[in-house]
């Protein structure tokens, strides 16, 4: 039988907590897996494949869902560190946004595409402005993206005001209706940067089209003071109040969340993305993720953009993660690595809607890494979950598919010609 | 002129918060800098030396200093996770190491070599047991080293007693005496497995032969209140109370400090190593850095052991510290990246009183790495110190050069026969 592409590996990790399967072919047919196989129960030339990948120190895994960024602020890396949100904010990304355009953007996605690519991300939720451009970007580099256009009540340079983005919006949803890799979402940027009719405006657009709203919210105690005293409520309670929270809803950052706000989140099915290299940078804090799974709450991670972070790394997140939460918990069981591990791919995979995402077997997506484990750092390997948490690096990712495609062979880019990209943003820095 | 090694790079970073040159050649004659000269002014043909590298998109700076590891641990990377630093050391690591010898010691000692070069490590402290063994490996391997016999007062895989362990030590000072790259350390293991008697007598020997005494202190919120039981005292005031603290202590971990404890340290000139990765993964909680820099205390960073971090990467420790301070104290201005990163290359050298080492000027040791910054996630450059600490990862290190000779080459290691490490590793687990 012929088909698309053949991966033979050490081991595959299905689905994070599973058992490793050991000597296993992948064959792939039209952008899914069509099964999964033990090597040694294969007949010789049973299969033959247009690609064959064989990995002999390789553990297949899910691709990892990064589901918060701002790819085109990769721009930004470095710009300004070790500052607060609001002067980070407003002193320094805000003022060179306003000189950003459409060009810079696709360079800015596409660097963020490599990296992200090169780092096992297969994935990635997005909040930006053009969002038309970077959708543009992630359908030649081959991703998997869930695009949401930034609506705010004041202009951007995309934008006049909200009302007009969230046009933009329902021209994106139109345009990319039916692509296999694009979702467009409902980007309001925060409870403090959008005022309540265009919040309501932007759940009401979001129910109506069956898509995500996307939101920061309660990402800093500055945040909390501000809409407290506009509403008397916490921005958890205040986006309640008006109607905007449902299990559609993707709550970014939730950092300052009191037990009220937990529970509410609970209640409406709501999913959060944490990003903790970006709060601990920013000194926002840390969300309470341990307290959330215990109600429940569908947890993710992401990186933030590259401006705050200031990688868009998800193996360093996932490290992060597992450590800050025992560290700071004084429990060293919080966060075990499987754990971690779903936030990363399953958990995501849930918000998402996509059937078959985040896990590997017959019929699923094939989104999917190979790690290269004949590393120093990664041996011995009595536990490849633990080692994929807690020593494993976005560089240790030797093959990248997403949708049955080879985005990354070896390392080496198929979709980006890296070196011109680079080329392109180092004479940018000049 | 014939020296022996010339590196041309794109940038220099001599030491943290100094300015970067660019365009420099490094010269390099008996494992010392002759001169670092900016490239356009070079004559052609003015030196000749039998390897030159040429890095166009490289940046030179000084080796990171590890200061502190248990080398051989790499044997238990991963072994056991997810637990209190009790269950973790005395149902899981006590019993293995029982098994342990000097083969096994040999083997870990190498892999740990290998990641650490890899990941731009050029000097690191230890505290094991064969610690013999672990020397013949670091003369062999190349890197540079102070190395000290874990002391206890029961008995190891390697010695009977604590006084045997500190027989040991002499005799190890008086057999590496004169090494240009191994220092001998004296090492009792806490002040809860030692008797005082033991510290006592294990500082008066440090103080005698003028080496550095290395401690865990004030690790857990258990150890305080075990010694508190004992002694009324906190550990680090314990210790003090018995003349073990003084300014050839290094205090690893010092994680429970009351502020009388760090007026202690700050008087008496001690040396305190922070390990926050192992530190928040065992749930011990956060060394108060910021209060101890606040009071001159020298700090530096270390990774602790593979068993408890679970790598031995640097740079992975420095984004961690980076990002960690600044989230519990809700300021984003502490320890910004030149401070970071002086805790990995300056600060350590200041403890281990070794001239010239940390800093890159003639007359320094030739004790550096270069990093390539022609990666996606290191670009747009504009800050080469944000992106050391935030964004580099330990793969991005291209060279690694110890005492004039190169340990690492374009990636590849050239004093360990990888393959072969990794060969005896993999059986081992089998």
């Amino acid at each position: 039988m012929r088909i698309d592409l053949i991966v033979k590996a050490a081991a595959l990790l299905s689905a994070p907590g599973e058992a490793i399967d050991h000597d296993v072919t992948l064959l792939i047919q039209n952008g899914r897996i069509l099964d999964i196989l033990s090597s040694s129960a294969l007949t010789e030339n049973a299969f033959q494949a247009t690609r064959i990948i064989e990995r002999p120190h390789g553990l297949v895994m899910p691709g990892l869902i990064n589901a918060h960024t701002h790819a085109p602020m990769t721009l930004f890396r470095g710009l300004a560190d070790d500052l607060p949100l609001s002067t980070w904010l407003e002193d320094h990304i805000f003022p060179r946004e306003a000189h950003l355009t459409p060009d810079l953007i696709e360079l800015g996605t596409e660097l963020a595409c490599a990296e992200m690519i090169r780092s096992g991300t297969t994935s990635f939720v997005d909040m930006y402005l053009f969002e038309d451009t970077i959708a543009s970007v992630v359908d030649r580099v081959g991703m998997r993206a869930w695009l949401g256009e930034g609506i705010f009540d004041f202009s951007t340079p995309a934008f006049q005001n909200g009302h007009e983005a969230l046009k933009e919006t329902d021209r994106l949803m139109k345009k990319w209706q039916g692509h296999d890799r694009i979702s467009i979402t409902v980007d309001p940027h925060t409870p403090y940067t959008c005022q309540a009719e265009l919040l309501q405006k932007s759940a009401a657009f979001a129910r109506e089209n069956g898509c995500l709203f996307v939101i920061h919210v309660a990402e800093t105690a500055w945040e909390d003071r501000v809409i407290r005293q506009k509403t008397g409520l916490s921005s958890v309670g205040y986006l309640d109040s008006i109607g905007c929270l449902a299990d559609n809803t993707i709550a970014v950052h939730s950092v300052v969340l009191s037990d009220e706000d937990i529970e509410l989140y609970a209640s409406r099915g709501v999913t959060v993305v944490h990003c903790p290299e970006s709060n601990l940078k920013l000194a926002s804090g840390i969300s309470p993720v341990p307290n959330l799974l215990a109600k429940c709450v569908n947890v993710c991670l992401g990186t933030d953009g590259a401006a705050s972070n200031n990688d868009l790394d998800m193996f360093g997140e996932m490290a992060t993660c597992a450590r800050i939460h025992k560290g700071i918990s004084n429990n060293p069981t919080v966060l075990p690595a499987h754990t971690v591990l779903e936030m990363a791919t399953v958990s995501p995979s849930k918000a998402l809607g996509l059937n078959g995402l985040g896990r590997l077997e017959s019929g699923c997506a094939a989104d999917f890494i190979v790690v290269d484990f004949r590393k120093p750092h990664l041996m011995p390997c009595t536990n490849y979950m633990s080692h994929l948490v807690y020593a494993a690096k976005g560089s240790d990712v030797q093959d990248v598919v997403v949708a049955g495609r080879l985005l990354m062979e070896d390392r080496k880019l198929l979709t980006i010609d890296e070196e011109a990209c680079l080329e392109k943003i180092a004479s940018l820095a000049g």
